[in-house]
C-alpha cells in the first residue's frame, strides 16, 4: 500500500425510514463526481443506515422505568433516553457520573449503547444502532457492488469514545467484503524476532481515515477509502469484538 | 476536507542511537519521490524516533526485581523485560493474565508502557518510548518545516490495543503543529439540537490513516498525511490524555 485516500461523498440527502439507501448513495457518489473502482471501500456512518432501516424511536412512546427515572434525575438527563439506552444494552459496563457505557446486542461496548439524539429523524426522536450492522453492510455491498460491477467492501461506522484518551474516533461496527483484522502473528522482524504488533484492526483504521472527511454536522455521512483493495476478502465486524474472557476491562 | 491521503515514505534505513532522524527522513521522502507540501502532516512511528534518540536498552544490564521475577515466572515472560516495563510505568492499571497495562510518565495508558522487543536496535535490546514525544515531534517539525520551507505538522505514533476490541490501531503519542482535538461543542445539528459527537480525536484519526500505509515489519516507519491542512495549528499529544478524574477505567 503506497497510498490510501479517503474521499468525501457529498450530496447525501436527509433520510427517512423506508428510504432505500443503496440508490441514494449511488446517486450521491455520481453527484460528487466520483466513480466506484475495484478495491474501493465504501464507508457509511451508522446514522443514515439506522434512519433508512427505520431504527428510529419516538421518545413520546417511551415509558421510563424507575431505574431510568432515578439515574436521569440524579444526573439531569432525559429519563426516556436513559430508558432506551437501558433497553438497547445487554449488559452495563459502567453507569456513573451521568455516563452509561454498555454492551449492545452485537457485543459493541460504547457510550449509551449507540443511542443518539442529534441528527435524528425528527425532533424528540432518537436513532438506534442497526439491528445487525454486518447484515446492513452486506446489503449495501451487494447493491453497490452489483450496480458498479466492481469488487468493493463496505464498512459501517459509529463514533466512539475510548478509555484513557480524549476525543472520539470512528470505528467499524459493520463490515462486508473486507478482512477487518490483519494477522501478522508468525511474522518476524528483520532480526528474526516475532513482531510485537500482532493483529492490526484494519477496519478501524479504515473507519478513522474516513472519519477525517465525514465531518460531523456537515452532512457528509459517507466516504470512499481507496488504495486498500489488497485487504478485500471475507469478514465481519463481529470478529473485532474481543471475547469477554480475553478482556481485562469488562 | 474533500480528500485526505496517506502516502508511505519508503527508503528509511535502519536507525542507530545518535542518528539524526530529520535529515534521514528528508532523504527518504526525496528517494520515495515525494515532496513536502504546505499543510502536510508528517507521521513517524515511535520506534525510529526512539532509536535515533538512544531510547534503547540492553537487557543484559537489567537486574529484575522480585516483583518482575514473580510475574515473569508465573506467565512465562522474560523477567528483564518485565522489570523494564515496571520502571517505565508510573502507575499499573492492570497486571494479570500475562498482560501489563500501565500509565507512562506522559500519561499514556498502554500495554507494557510502550516497551517493545521487536525491531529493536540489536538482539537482546528493547526500545522505550521517547522521553517527551511532543518535544520529539516539535524537533522534527522545526527541522523538516524549515528545510522544506513549508508549514507542516508532525505526529508521532505508536500501535496500541484497546479494551473491548480486537486488534491494534496507531494512535498519536506526540504532536506538533496540529490541533489534536477538534471541538464541536456548541455546534448544533440541522434541527438545532446539540451534536452528540462533541470532540473528535483528529490526531488519532491521522495516526490510524497513516497506519494503513506504515506496514509493520515492512520497514515503512513514516508517512505523509495530505489534505488535512485546515487543522494545522497549536497542539500537543498531552491534550489527548484524559484526566484521571474524568476517566471511568483507571
Amino acid at each position: 500500500m503506497d497510498a490510501v485516500s479517503a474521499l468525501a461523498i457529498r450530496h447525501v440527502p436527509a433520510l427517512a425510514p423506508g428510504d432505500r439507501l443503496g440508490p441514494i448513495l449511488i446517486e450521491a457518489i455520481r453527484a460528487t463526481g466520483l466513480e466506484i473502482s475495484d478495491g474501493d471501500i465504501l464507508v457509511v456512518c451508522q446514522k443514515v443506515v439506522s434512519k433508512a432501516e427505520g431504527r428510529v424511536l419516538d421518545l413520546a412512546s417511551v415509558v421510563p422505568s424507575p431505574r431510568a427515572l432515578g439515574f436521569a434525575r440524579e444526573h439531569g438527563k432525559d429519563p426516556r433516553v436513559i430508558e432506551v439506552v437501558l433497553r438497547e444494552s445487554r449488559r452495563i459496563v459502567r453507569m456513573e457520573r451521568g455516563v452509561i457505557i454498555s454492551e449492545t446486542a452485537t457485543g459493541l461496548v460504547c457510550a449509551n449503547a449507540g443511542v443518539d439524539c442529534s441528527n435524528a429523524w425528527r425532533p424528540d426522536f432518537v436513532t438506534l444502532l442497526p439491528l445487525d450492522p454486518d447484515a446492513s453492510a452486506r446489503g449495501l455491498l451487494e447493491e453497490l457492488g452489483a450496480h458498479a460491477g466492481r469488487r468493493i467492501a463496505v464498512v459501517l461506522t459509529d463514533t466512539f469514545g475510548r478509555p484513557w484518551r480524549e476525543g472520539l474516533v470512528d470505528v467499524a461496527i459493520g463490515v462486508a467484503g473486507l478482512r477487518p483484522l490483519i494477522d501478522l502473528r508468525g511474522r518476524t522482524d528483520l532480526a528474526g524476532r516475532p513482531l510485537e504488533v500482532s493483529v492490526i484492526a484494519l477496519a478501524d483504521q479504515v473507519a478513522a481515515a474516513a472519519g477525517m472527511v465525514m465531518e460531523k454536522g456537515e452532512g457528509i455521512p459517507a466516504a470512499i477509502v481507496r488504495g486498500a483493495g489488497a485487504w478485500l476478502g471475507q469478514g465481519s465486524a463481529v470478529e473485532m469484538v474481543r471475547p469477554p474472557e480475553k478482556d481485562l476491562f469488562r
